[in-house]
């Protein structure tokens, strides 16, 4: 059930963790009431420092974003995690890693942790996520860490609406020629291959780096060569390099206004079309409250007497 | 490219593998030549047995629908596959199965297998998906079987499509507490514990057993006790009785048509939600080839003078 209490906006734009947690739940229930608060809430946001990290699962990103943490924590600077797991109904993986971090940071406040479970057929957890980093990014962290496992098309849109992307792999755990092929490769700005004292670390970052030469071109104006690192998330190692690398990036970013401009209008384009998803969505729930008109739409088209493209076209037009 | 031979569609409504192949490659490039094709093709499917079978990674879904297929041509039933693969950019789980199985039974015109693998930031993979299995249903395949990991909300969506959906598990292989809050619980129409010889199998059967009897109510008219069966999957052991569980689900659906009938409202209405989701971003798209209009919406977007809920409630009704 919707929390009904007044959601305040100015305590939210203050960082206020309880409204802000009370917002992110009326947006998980697809409450309509979430709505003109995210709208004014998008118009204060972007100051923060958005970084996605994605990879496979069991390639070590919660405890990879826990050293971040302590990292950014040792600046003093205020950290949230937003953690996706599409998994999560058949591993359970992002309540149960979350629940043992909140153990871990619940005593410190300027640090917050908020997982996003898919929610079985009630969906939406790519644009729920993508409302909840409006939120956070509302609320002034200086850094804010989306976590997500690298499946499905949501979650690359997801992870691409981060200011800087770090893919992590592990020693042979991908296959990356299918890898470059599914174009997921030119989503990530850092890679990371943890778990680097394994075996076959070295080839896997040889096998990383010679992909990028394919599609890296070192003349070009706007060429940001991604670096490949070797991290121990367990024990820390490699956290100050990335750090330093996701620094990198945004020097980067700022000397080449161009691409960091090609990169917004490409953020604001996944981030509308999200919205625009939904908002189609919801106008079909629109007709069901409307009457029975809906339930003889969806009869026709179970018994093969119209097609859904047609039928689709017309609503979006009524 | 897409290939711009004319597609026939009396030839697909004829079964001809060719000529579907091609327009699922069209449908797969995003090409607006699909549309009217699919619309026709639409009103002439419903006529396969769709299965549906979901289940975590290395769970055994592609040896499982191995054996369907095996139990359907020894019935002389023609079958087609659509395996769904959104792991594929960092397992190349998809492809690489679906090359190994082409060639087991590529001598036989009576079996197609197509794989559906994400292709990156392009989108669109359940929508795709969808659009596939209304070509194969028209095809008049006897039997459909679509395959697909159980994660990420558009692979939910997929699956639901379904007549039946065959929900896989491995023995220990999942919290299923998580898995019943979760809701994927619901759409499982018959339960598998694979690799059933494995220590603790009994104990997940006994587990998917116990939540069944939290939404089960023996006393009600439609009630449907999903049952739960242990197979081997790599010998076949189970098979049999999986395909005739597959059936009592489908005699149960006849004797019960107001059931029947709502879950095909059901499933019309999420291929309806899909292919709006879609028309949505279309429209978004048909926005840049209007000219910088929408160049400009972004940039406005990206520097947070105009915020993506009101935009995208204008590109809608534009």
């Amino acid at each position: 059930m919707s929390d009904t209490r007044k959601i305040e906006i100015p305590q939210i734009l203050d960082g206020m963790v309880r409204p802000a947690a009370r917002l992110i739940t009326l947006v998980e229930d697809n409450d309509p009431r979430a709505k003109p608060i995210l709208q004014e809430l998008y118009l204060k946001g972007g100051k923060s420092l958005v970084i996605g990290i994605t990879g496979p699962p069991g390639a070590g990103k919660s405890t990879l974003s826990d050293q971040l943490i302590a990292h950014y924590r040792a600046q003093d600077k205020r950290v949230c995690i937003i953690a996706v797991d599409p998994t999560s109904p058949f591993t359970g993986g992002a309540i149960l890693g979350d629940r043992i971090r909140m153990g871990r940071h619940n005593t410190d406040p300027k640090v917050f942790i908020r997982s996003m479970a898919t929610r079985g057929h009630l969906g939406g957890l790519a644009r729920a996520t993508g409302d909840a980093l409006c939120v956070m990014d509302a609320m002034g962290w200086d850094v804010v860490i989306i976590e997500t496992v690298g499946v499905g098309q949501g979650e690359v849109n997801i992870v691409q609406c981060a200011d800087v992307v770090v893919l992590l792999q592990t020693p042979g755990g991908g296959d990356h020629i299918q890898a470059a092929k599914a174009g997921i490769l030119e989503i990530g700005d850092i890679f990371v291959v943890n778990k680097a004292k394994r075996d076959g670390a070295d080839r896997t970052v040889k096998e990383i780096e010679e992909m990028l030469d394919f599609k890296t071109h070192p003349g070009e104006a706007n060429a940001w060569r991604p670096p490949v690192l070797k991290t121990e998330a367990l024990t820390g190692e490699g956290t100050e390099e990335l750090a330093a690398q996701i620094e990198a990036r945004m020097a980067f970013l700022q000397e080449h206004p161009d691409e960091a401009g090609r990169l917004g209008r490409e953020r604001a384009r996944i981030t509308l079309a999200e919205v625009m998803k939904e908002l189609a969505v919801e106008r079909l729930g629109d007709g069901v409250r409307g009457g029975r008109e809906l339930d003889e739409l969806l009869d026709a088209i179970a018994a093969r007497r119209v097609d859904p493209y047609s039928a689709a076209e017309k609503i979006l037009d009524a």
